[in-house]
């Protein structure tokens, strides 16, 4: 699909593309620790945007979500505003209002419609949102074309670096620019798991172009990653799309959507990668390539079960060659498995032949399992259909972080 | 259904039944560690049983396994030979043909036919099974009515403690015993999660009921427990009766029909929970129950989610009263669940209270999560059934015992 050459700006995010401003301030909404964070900020198109969302399946969401999603589906969207510390879930009929409010306030600071403002919170839960301190806090934001980094330290909560990407492409005469920025897929402190993906453009796109290719961005991305299986009651991936770009709208048979697709999908991989690399306690981003599968489900269902299982990632943070485990791994994913046709790599050491474990080294393997980086590879042999995972190892760390917060 | 009382017999296990024998041998099949350690055992009846398996659900299956199945489909079943050690588990035609020749083996070392003898392998999977010492071992096995605690030690791998229990009751003018054994469902050093639970008895039992009620029985102890979420490729569960203690066979309207479903389940959710409160570098058991759930299928999807929850297990770890993981595990769970009707208590401490975060002193909460065994109880609000399951905590201790083995 790729024939369009992707170039990556240094140091871009969700600011690069032409008309996007962004800006953020410590409202005190996280209220602890002694230094202050950014925990509340906006970021705003110049003009009114195309916009698509993907949300948590868990049954529990936060009033942000009810409120993004229903913004959403009536087509306006022009401007998002984030606050971190506080979930805003579990608060009933008031967090409902606040929620509101709380874009009412940030729609009207930089004078857009209400309706146009989307709303994403992550944070503590079961807790009213401290509206003082969101009040004085939105009063106090200044956007900038430079504010994408102000944004991602901002929405940062257990993260420990910032997670931005940028490409810029040429295509049909036109030159775009994509950006995205996320944070945080381990638990986050104090309460929840929550992962927030915000990408964003200046190419123009078509409505429906835009939902169905965010849907195929999020499958290969931010849906294929795992740091602790737990699904958040926030989790929020957004696209907008302002067209300042200039150009006829992005659409299927649009010369510039097979571009554009693929723009958004290197960003939203790079983003996904970041966030399973920086999952709580980790040291090693691990790679899960499943191949040779009898359909594009079962390749999936496979790579996210050994990206997942406990036992491959203590394998990983002992770096030990165990494919035993990998197997293990694949054979109760539901996928159509049959260890006769099945082989097994780690990093780029066959340990198991179609079935038959391999004469190797484990020394060897043992040694190329020392990086950052540790690939697994799976091939089926049972069809065509290939998938990529990502998870990291699990760590004395993770149970550290997550068991010493007390409530 | 429970009428009848049961008796508890202390230190009683698989040999507490009348008719049953067993022992165990160190034959070398572990080869590790300084000290002698028990690896190979028999347990026998001295009569032919009735007989009925529950086996792993893992695509990826033993040798042990398929043969195990084949036999009990015979319905031909007297005596087990359990090695911990060797799964051969990835070993093609010659595990096959090794798992025969070890049911051979044993049946004639203790004079019955090949057929009705059944085999149960944990420990390192794509190694040949070492069938020089295992002819040797089964050679040197002397079976005795007071065996069971040597085939306990004999089929425990990481397992800190033996799992046995037995009980008794009176049913239909006869006396009668039932009695199970266990072994380790966290990980098994080196290769596998690997969980047997053999219960045996006295009572004369009718197949199709005693398939029927293992399957039932399983459902509510051994399929409730989640160490890992890691499912070996050799977990078993097997039910063998001898009719020993006379009588006409127990169907389903049989007068000793309740008290023996009651006796076997109690039993085995006895080792469920012993299987549970062992999982590796757990501290603490913890009891989860799901009640006013609109299905069975949500109870038991709901319970097993909170317990199996990696934040629910580190908020044990650190005692941290912290309802929202709880909150989050449910919503997650595919059940059908309303925050507006959700209730969730931490020992005898409701903190959620239909929707709204419950007015209580955290401290005393956290203080209740101090004791060795914590209970979770979720009300959904949304139905009349509920669900028990059990999990255990998640310690720095796990990740050492899992990371630190080196193949």
């Amino acid at each position: 699909m790729v024939t369009t050459a992707l170039e990556w700006l240094p140091g871009g995010g969700v600011t690069s593309p032409a008309g996007w401003r962004a800006g953020a301030v410590d409202a005190g909404i996280k209220g602890y620790g002694d230094e202050p964070r950014r925990d509340l900020a906006i970021l705003a198109s110049d003009t009114p945007c195309t916009g698509a969302g993907v949300f948590t399946r868990n049954a529990i969401t936060g009033a942000a979500v009810s409120l993004t999603r229903e913004r959403l589906a009536n087509r306006v969207a022009q401007a998002l505003v984030v606050n971190s510390g506080n979930a805003n879930t579990v608060t009933g009929a008031q967090g409902e209002h606040d929620a509101r409010r709380m874009t009412a306030l940030a729609a009207e600071h930089i004078g857009i419609e209400p309706e146009a403002m989307l709303l994403a919170s992550t944070g503590v839960i079961g807790r009213p949102m401290p509206m003082e301190l969101v009040e004085r806090g939105i009063a106090a934001i200044t956007l900038s074309p430079d504010g994408g980094h102000d944004f991602s330290r901002a929405i940062m909560t257990t993260d420990s670096a910032e997670k931005q990407h940028a490409v810029r492409f040429t295509a049909a005469g036109h030159r775009y620019t994509v950006g995205g920025v996320a944070k945080g897929s381990g638990m986050i402190h104090p309460n929840m798991a929550t992962c927030f993906c915000f990408l964003t453009t200046d190419a123009p796109v078509e409505p429906q172009w835009l939902r169905s290719t965010l849907r195929a961005v999020a499958d290969v991305s931010i849906n294929m990653i795992d740091v602790d299986m737990d699904t958040s009651t926030s989790d929020t991936m957004l696209l907008l799309a302002n067209g300042a770009g200039g150009g006829e709208p992005v659409a299927a048979a649009h010369p510039a959507a097979g571009a554009l697709h693929a723009a958004l999908e290197a960003v939203a991989v790079a983003l996904a990668r970041d966030l399973a690399r920086d999952g709580e306690g980790a040291r090693t981003l691990i790679e899960v390539v499943v191949q040779g599968a009898a359909s594009r489900e079962d390749a999936r269902r496979a790579a996210r079960t050994v990206s997942s299982s406990p036992l491959v990632k203590t394998m990983i943070t002992g770096r030990d060659p165990n494919w035993g485990r990998v197997l293990m791994a694949v054979g109760r994913s539901g996928a159509a498995v049959d260890e006769r046709t099945t082989s097994v790599w780690i990093g780029d050491h066959c340990t198991l032949d179609r079935g038959t474990p391999a004469d190797v080294d484990l020394t060897q393997v043992s040694a190329a399992m020392s990086g950052d980086e540790v690939g697994i590879r799976v091939d089926l042999g049972r069809g065509d259909e290939t998938a990529t995972a990502w998870g990291c190892d699990l760590t004395a760390d993770y149970v550290r972080i997550n068991a010493e917060y007390t409530t």
